[in-house]
């Protein structure tokens, strides 16, 4: 009997040279995901992931190239870029990514008020991503409270993820890559929820700011998995 | 030397006969401020008031009565009531809390679909507040997150309340009351935030839902006070 190779999911991490992005792509290569980086200079995309393959002692599969390759190649679509490169990125990568999973990991920050909520007309980013891509993709909303400082270390995260999406087994998929990243995930319902996340970044922010933190988080109480 | 009485601030709870307005009764009657519980019943105010009284063996001070005298006769007004009595109660006291602090505690949910977030047009339900009540009051939002069944009792309540409002100074007041509540409270920010608190309650409902729970709360990490 022929033995079947394992299933090995490719995930892109768009803008994937950020902060946010570089700490993603090293958890979800470090459990054994192939991980494309893109970023709109392949170049610096290369060197990403080289480094985060010397990080991980050349034991993972990660490969930087353009925005738009990375997410030809993917089977889950992951964007990570500042809101003001959050449409044009979508816009761009729109057709590679029909049928895809696409988690949005985007902020909507106004500078310079970071500390207000305020949200863009379609009622958050995610659900931005949503109107633009249409009914051929599920847009789930998540990691959007998570300090990247964290992401790229091995210690725990005091933080959980509230995963909202456009349905339930595009909210369950996603659960699965918040575990594989080492994180606790909640499913927090359907996509127009992602306001609360979203808009939570900038609660967090504000608590830094009154109390001196740098990495304020939030954890779920009272509920046993 | 005269000797000064200490200042008693007197606190309305509009909408005090409900499970969450009566649990803040208790707290904040318990903790020495004398309260006044309002109610579209003055009756059952009254009942209520001596229901609380009797569970603290008479220590306290608790007055029932209708929601705008109540209003007239306190220093800070809470309101607890559901969203479908919002406009019209605050638009019933709007001239008895001139110049006074307003809490409001109400969550927008619009059933059946509450675990769904769905804000007013406003922006969220304490901004609509606001918009009724102009310049002459300063608005806070809190305490949506916490489940009634705590507030009566003695123990520890596992979630932290996120204290959003109009100015710093009313910030800072309303965190008092969170403290004196036995509560855990933190500054979340302009009154604008109160989007994601109020919304947090949806996806806690989401999250009692899927995961079997009753209370789901969240705390605050990564913060030292």
């Amino acid at each position: 009997m022929e033995e079947k190779a394992p299933l090995l999911l490719t995930i892109a991490v768009l803008g994937g040279t950020g902060k946010e992005g570089k700490g993603l792509a090293y958890r979800w290569a470090k459990a054994g995901y192939k991980v494309l980086i893109g970023s709109r200079t392949p170049e610096k995309a290369a060197h990403v992931a080289s480094e985060i393959m010397e990080k991980l002692e050349g034991s993972s599969s990660l490969v930087g190239t353009s925005n738009l390759e990375a997410a030809q190649l993917a089977n889950i679509v992951v964007l990570t870029v500042p809101y003001t490169a959050h449409r044009d990125t979508i816009e761009n990568v729109k057709d590679a990514i029909k049928g895809k999973l696409f988690i949005d990991v985007t902020v909507p920050l106004v500078p310079p008020k970071v500390t207000k909520v305020q949200m863009p007309a379609a009622g958050s980013a995610a659900q931005e991503a949503k109107a633009i891509l249409g009914d051929d993709v599920q847009v789930v909303a998540a990691f959007q409270n998570i300090s990247h400082e964290h992401l790229l270390t091995d210690e725990d995260v005091e933080c959980d993820v509230l995963v909202t999406g456009s349905s339930k087994e595009a909210r369950t998929e996603a659960l699965t890559l918040v575990e594989a990243a080492g994180l606790t995930g909640w499913d927090a319902g359907p996509i127009e929820n992602s306001v609360v996340v979203e808009g939570l970044t900038s609660v967090l922010i504000n608590i830094n700011k009154q109390y001196g933190s740098t990495h304020a988080g939030i954890k779920i109480t009272g509920v046993k998995k």
